[in-house]
């Protein structure tokens, strides 16, 4: 098998486990390249990618724009700070006007869950989620999965517990479909107003107490608490979030074994991780942000040879 | 005849219908050029231009970026918003610091009428006006053109309706200039208090009534209500607006005939035109966005040319 | 020798006056470059590097940009505003992320005086200091001198005056370090409010009285009022400051002699300097210009090679 089974990456839920087996084989070879002193392949030549923002960020942009340069791809940015989107534009139309341009993938962020999903039923090119609102963002899932796998070998039956801000994350949703479908187990650890319901439909295990959750998995994946999102009343303030919930080297030290450590970023210090956590040998967090150009790079490549 | 007789292209008044051929027969290339596999030619390669935008657009500046890339010149962007301009530079001042460190043309957009005028007495650089405030906007015209003539062949004796808000749009009086230049009738159309007095001194006919301007023309030309510009008092609401001169399935019904419908873009989906007319057959919108790279590529390789 | 002693460019104060030569003569080499119908060279083809600016700013980072393509460097751009800084990230995470990415150099604008000096303690890469606060803007001063060894050839016992408002410019500090490691002599000139008392200390001459100043120098660099850093209680209304303080060309005729005319950008017509002056034939502003992105090519390229 060399193809994904969709022309498009809008979730983890639509990918098969061949799917994503294939996506870390091809990210293998493109964590390579970008370790070589010549970090560029010219395999997206001919290929025209717009990274269509309608909401901010850094670190995925810079991502997905250094993996289309590596690739060779030409590269149009389009974010919706003064733009048509603002003049009343439809979605639909401006999407449509950047194809009529002949671009031939779209990496798009936008805040309203199922953006891509109901763009893809609409137009012909590509479309990369780069983030629907705390929908699915599959990407960073990948890169997350593609990290433990570099770190643990195989994920079958590897214990996973996703901690922290799991209501207003734009990961937490993805990482579980990533994780079970690669056969791992995977726990939820947060303070209840910000664990939502729905979560124990999925088949994961809830607790509240960090410590337990610590204690029961191989990995820890701590979740950034989204200062800018929170709208809720009962939240915890942030001392008592990092009271109860934040983990500092005194939990991991009552462990009776060592634990990777892995963090989406930005880190917020001494909230949901103290720096001697985050920048302990335990933690793999900034190959996380290494493996995110790899992970961006083989998504694009294999999409592209969907196209032809 | 291979050349411009301008090195800037400041607006349609200047042009003469040989130019005007000449970058339509120009832009027919680089449409077969954007429509290979290869998008991509050598021809400005060692050229640099600057995209300087003292007001924000979108679409505009996109399809500039993308006609600069496909013809391989180096691109530097450069926009008003935390720039000098704000610190209290004159606009021939940042201009000649751009043009310091040797970059070859120049295309700017600007909120006041003549400001490409002006620079163009001041500075060697080629120039290409996107958009002076709502004076000219001569690629949007030329390209509106080439789609007519695409679709309609020769555009001598062809009727073309300009209907909308005339007093505040960027596009009216430089497709105004265009089509009588190619040989078309040009007619105005649009409430009293959106359509400038002096419009009439241009030999085209103007009507309030949005029947009789479909019944008249082959092409409609529907621009957009410019809902952030509106400073007039007896301005419609835009439910009058809709009601009274918004183009729509149930006018083009009692037709006795069929005509091309076009729009410059952002459309006000229900506004100035409903949606089963912009996404109809007889809509040739989104032609218009992938004719513009074409016009763009064309004006830019024309004016590179001029330079040597 | 063909090797700066540094890895980074951090201020001026670092560099030896033989660093220094060896700039400016790689500097001339590049100029020549630029100049040439062909501007660009492959010397950084290999190379990523990251323009992260904290800041805003507008030539400085055109110029840099410019240098990088020039180059033949990859670039990525990463500015403040809407980015993981304003989620409550640290400065050296912010970095580490982007160098996890595989970036090779980190062009930096940072408000605070010494976060250059910080980050290059504790990462691996070359960073470029492209201003820190008030502190040091090495690229701008090596420009400067370099325009005026152009001018005037060896500046050795030549006498410079830096006028205007010290305090708040991100430029002097850096001026009189390069222009005393070339042997210049340096006087300050400016109202007491705007010079720092510290200035003394350096050996520069102090005096309030702008003619007495442009009488002594064969230079004078005159500096931009900060409008937007005015914290002052009694600073000089724009008014007195451009009557007591304001070059014009009234003073300069009052000279026995001609000296050479700077400014860094972006100028205050009528407020620090007059037009007359400004665009005189010894003015050497734009000069300056084209000169930074010649001295900027030559730093990154002979730093680049100190990384291998």
């Amino acid at each position: 098998m060399s193809q994904l089974s969709s022309k498009h990456l809008l979730g983890i839920k639509d990918l098969t486990p061949d799917d994503i087996q294939l996506i870390f084989e091809t990210a293998d070879n493109f964590k390579d390249v970008i370790n070589r002193p010549i970090k560029k392949v010219p395999s997206l030549r001919d290929i025209t990618i717009a990274n269509v923002f309608f909401e901010n960020s850094t670190r995925t942009k810079l991502s997905f724009e250094l993996a289309e340069k590596r690739l060779s791809a030409d590269v149009i940015n389009f974010s919706s700070s003064g733009s048509s989107v603002k003049k009343g534009e439809t979605l639909l139309d401006t999407v449509n006007n950047i194809l009529a341009m002949k671009v031939d993938m779209i990496v798009m962020r936008h805040s309203s869950p199922g953006a891509p999903h109901f763009l893809s039923k609409h137009i012909d090119a590509n479309i990369v989620n780069a983030g629907d609102g705390t929908h699915e963002h599959p990407t960073q899932a990948l890169l997350d999965a593609f990290s433990m796998r570099e770190k643990l070998g195989d994920l079958v039956g590897k214990k996973i517990a996703i901690i922290g801000d799991i209501i207003h994350s734009r990961v937490a949703l993805s990482n579980v479909f990533a994780l079970q479908k690669m056969g791992a187990e995977v726990m939820i650890c947060g303070p209840a107003t910000l664990v939502p319901k729905y979560i124990t439909s999925l088949g994961v295990k809830v607790v509240t107490d960090v410590f337990e959750a610590l204690q029961w998995c191989d990995v820890a994946n701590i979740l950034r608490i989204q200062l800018e999102r929170q709208h809720i009343k009962y939240f915890p303030s942030l001392r008592e979030y990092a009271l109860y919930f934040g983990v500092n080297k005194a939990l991991l030290d009552r462990l009776d074994k060592e634990i990777v450590i892995m963090h989406p970023g930005p880190i917020n210090r001494g909230v949901e991780i103290t720096s001697d956590v985050a920048d302990s040998q335990h933690s793999i967090i900034l190959n996380q942000v290494e493996n995110g150009v790899a992970i961006r790079m083989a998504v694009l490549y294999l999409l592209a040879g969907a196209r032809s």
